[in-house]
């Protein structure tokens, strides 16, 4: 029990100007383990002054990565004002009352946290008065013609503005929504750039689309910004100003942590701790998942930004010298005091293969009395509380961190934690936390699923006779070993009443006849 | 390229009247590998039998475990029928537009899973003509006094029916929401009482207040259904009917898969198979996370719910003869193709310690043309094909499991195909699947810390004078060794701005005084 209060007092780092607090004295560690890290924290540090320097940080993109940097300078900038202005324009204007975010991945996750902390949970619901003119906002975040369909129920073509982010451009879903509501637009008898705003690099394939078009707007993205690092760059900004949330703000509370986070003096930097702390933990390897549950309902969002910015970071086959190392560190939660009563049961009781992050929103949004002085708040609280004390009898691991309150400054804050802390453990295990490449492995196969439909489809076309199974039109085509490809989207085919219908045989295969 | 067409004809199972398929192929195991589980297959099946013959299957609750068997013969019973009727009055009657869902856990994710696959996204934004006159929708599944506000910024009293969903009647979140909400209906000189509905077991506290106070309805839940297996039943049906969702034939989906999961044919037995998967994949132990991916924006709940429903169930600390394990499967998941662009990078290149699961929804929702003949819904499907291939070109595991369309029907037979499968699993294992044991202790020590409260609370009432650090405060109320629970506290009530002020002392550490 004296350790536990030893350790708190030791181990709790706290910001006496902001309030934000995190303690690491629940997790399994001594002070020889950060000992050992003294070389590591030393490179990292020097590395991330490299990185905020301009250096090549991302070496096989050959690109900088600027996103602790840009965001020092970014609100006295012109574009800063741009978006400023662009927005405070829409708003008063009164000729959009929505906006739809096309967007995927870093170009949603982040916009999509901040909406739902920041304006809640039904903001769409809310009068035009009770969102200060502030537009309602909804996402295209796939390529999902239902995700377009459930959206056309709702919104009023005429009244609703539309951003297509993509930084490089040609990312393919965003392209289809894009596309899409073109068509949609043009059905009925509108112009869709009328209507769209695009957010690419200058003369990306949608930059040149959105001149030719003519969209009302064109803003453009650093190339050295990655997707899962850009909600504090013209991609938070947009969706955020057009929806009347202070940016200003946001990005005052991420520089004030990426201040607290450069310091030299690791013990106090919060970034180094918790970078320490994961690579304790998981042998420097992953080896426990990251479970973050925020006890918040308007931080619901989190755990899955955090799933998109640690994974899609740290989750490498390589090093930066090249070795296969396969790294990784997951990430999943929800949000407490619920997930006591749902996944929790687990980690009480289960496989002790995890660290739980638990953080907790001081100040409640409202008082409410429920037994004599104790108020909903308090129950929150005490249940937060009792779980750790839980966890920690049966020796699971914990880090807290507490917030007075959730306001764009608090969430400005996390963010830059943990984009600093994911760069510092990047280092920790020598690998590149700003590309991607497993993903360009996975487009190339989408490719190819696309040729092989093609190719098949063609050959219905020519074929309108034929009649057999997967494996015979695989023959047919000279596509033998890939009848079970053929067969998925045959069967697409004929749920969708297109090219084929399909009838079983005997035996119950699938039988498909061109029509 | 032959193995795969083999393993995928061989291990590839479907349900010719609904198109249900779900393929194994993708994992990592042979025949000899299902052969050596033989035993496991048998004892799994012949308690599985006894479990729908009504055994006690929970020991340690002294349970019956009947939601397999009630919902064969739920559809023709009197307390069907009084839902329904109940639900269409409320609808045709008008009174009310908006219904309130407070319950935690299983009364909630269920309900909050199938109102967004089936009424989708935006219900609630509909008009009433769009929903047909079912009842706008909210949830307040947390004691997060956030949550409240929230909700009353949007929905108008007199017009909202409350439903409090508490099996054991005493679920603290949930209490406390009626309690505030009973407050807040009397703060407005209205009744609560004239808008509320309960679901709890009869005789329970929940029941009796719902009595004493007379609210409009109380509907029994059985003591042999446990939330996180409470879809099926009444927690499921009213919110769904109140919705205008067609809980019938959910019903029969789900029919439709207990009457296929009970084959003991077990390579054609999908729920015997898969938790043959989850066995081999994990070492009969979760040593691999299971990721949970539906290509289709309205399941994007899914991966929460089974996150409930798997990690609730098989996280436990003791087996059936009561020896240690530590047993769990993690669960976690979005939906595809977003996730690609998130945490596949790690799936693809990082640590090689999960499988995935795939679901893809067949019909379109709309016919998007996006190039030439390549529609949206077929960009979806090469997406997910590329990621499959992708992943097993890397060795990676994964089941794919694919249904013609998303109805109520679908969504019946994947709950139950995983509601078998978890007790499956769980006799593989030697588990009860059936408590949570682990939610007691932590409950015990939410109380603790109410209490630690209560005794700040009056020592600071009794000392005005007060001033101290939290060390003093834990001293002078002789809870020494509780210094940094009691600061928590201290530090939520300063900046509620409750019982204590706090200032820094020179080293920068929290002085309070009582106010």
């Amino acid at each position: 029990m004296n350790d536990w209060i030893e350790r708190s007092g030791k181990y709790t780092l706290w910001d006496r100007r902001s309030g934000f607090e995190i303690s690491f004295a629940g997790m399994d560690f001594t002070a020889d383990d950060l000992e050992a890290l003294q070389d590591k924290f030393e490179r990292a540090s020097s590395e991330m002054i490299k990185l905020e320097a301009g250096a090549i940080k991302n070496p096989d993109e050959q690109r900088k990565v600027t996103h602790f940097s840009d965001r020092m300078i970014y609100p006295e900038s012109s574009e800063f004002r741009d978006v400023e202005e662009f927005a405070a324009a829409v708003r008063n204007e009164g000729r959009f009352d929505a906006v739809v975010v096309n967007g995927i991945g870093g170009s949603a996750l982040g916009p999509q946290l901040m909406q739902f902390a920041i304006n809640g949970p039904y903001w769409n619901e809310m009068s035009a008065d009770q969102r200060r003119n502030g537009l309602k906002i909804y996402f295209l975040d796939n390529t999902d013609s239902a995700g377009v369909a459930d959206l056309l129920a709702v919104i009023d073509l005429k009244r609703t503005l539309h951003l297509v982010i993509s930084k490089s451009g040609g990312t393919q879903e965003t392209r289809n929504n894009m596309i899409a509501m073109e068509n949609i637009y043009a059905g009925h008898g509108l112009k869709f750039a009328d209507h769209a705003v695009a957010v690419t690099m200058k003369d990306s394939s949608l930059y040149k689309h959105a001149v030719e078009s003519g969209f009302l707007k064109i803003f453009n993205m650093a190339d050295s910004v990655g997707g899962r690092t850009s909600e504090t760059a013209i991609v938070g900004h947009l969706p955020a100003a057009l929806t009347g949330i202070d940016f200003k703000t946001f990005l005052a509370g991420a520089c004030a942590m990426d201040e607290w986070t450069r310091s030299k003096d690791y013990p106090a930097n919060p970034a180094m701790m918790l970078a320490a702390m994961w690579y304790i933990a998981g042998n420097g390897k992953g080896d426990r998942n990251m479970v973050i549950v925020p006890y918040s309902d308007r931080l619901v969002l989190l755990s899955r930004y955090l799933q998109q910015l640690v994974m899609e970071s740290i989750g490498k086959e390589l090093d930066l010298d090249g070795k296969i190392v396969h790294q990784g560190l997951s990430v999943f939660g929800n949000k407490g005091g619920t997930d006591a009563h749902a996944f929790i049961q687990q980690l009480n009781d289960g496989r002790d293969d995890f660290f739980a992050t638990f953080i907790e929103v001081q100040q409640d949004a409202m008082k409410l009395p429920i037994d004599g002085n104790i108020a909903m708040g308090d129950y929150l609280h005490g249940f937060l509380e009792g779980l750790c004390a839980a966890l920690r009898s049966k020796g699971r691991q914990i880090i807290t961190i507490r917030i007075p309150e959730l306001t764009v400054f608090e969430l400005g804050q996390i963010i830059a934690l943990y984009e600093r802390t994911v760069a510092i453990y990047a280092e920790f295990i020598n690998i590149n936390a700003f590309h991607q490449p497993g993903v360009q492995a996975y487009k190339l196969a989408a490719k190819a699923a696309l040729t092989l439909r093609e190719t098949v489809l063609n050959f219905l076309n020519e074929h309108p006779d034929f009649s057999g199974s997967a494996d015979d039109l695989a023959a047919r085509t000279g596509l033998t070993g890939q009848s079970v490809e053929i067969a998925t989207l045959l069967d697409r085919a004929a749920v969708n009443g297109e090219y084929v219908c399909r009838s079983t045989d005997d035996c119950g295969k699938w039988i498909y006849a061109a029509k």
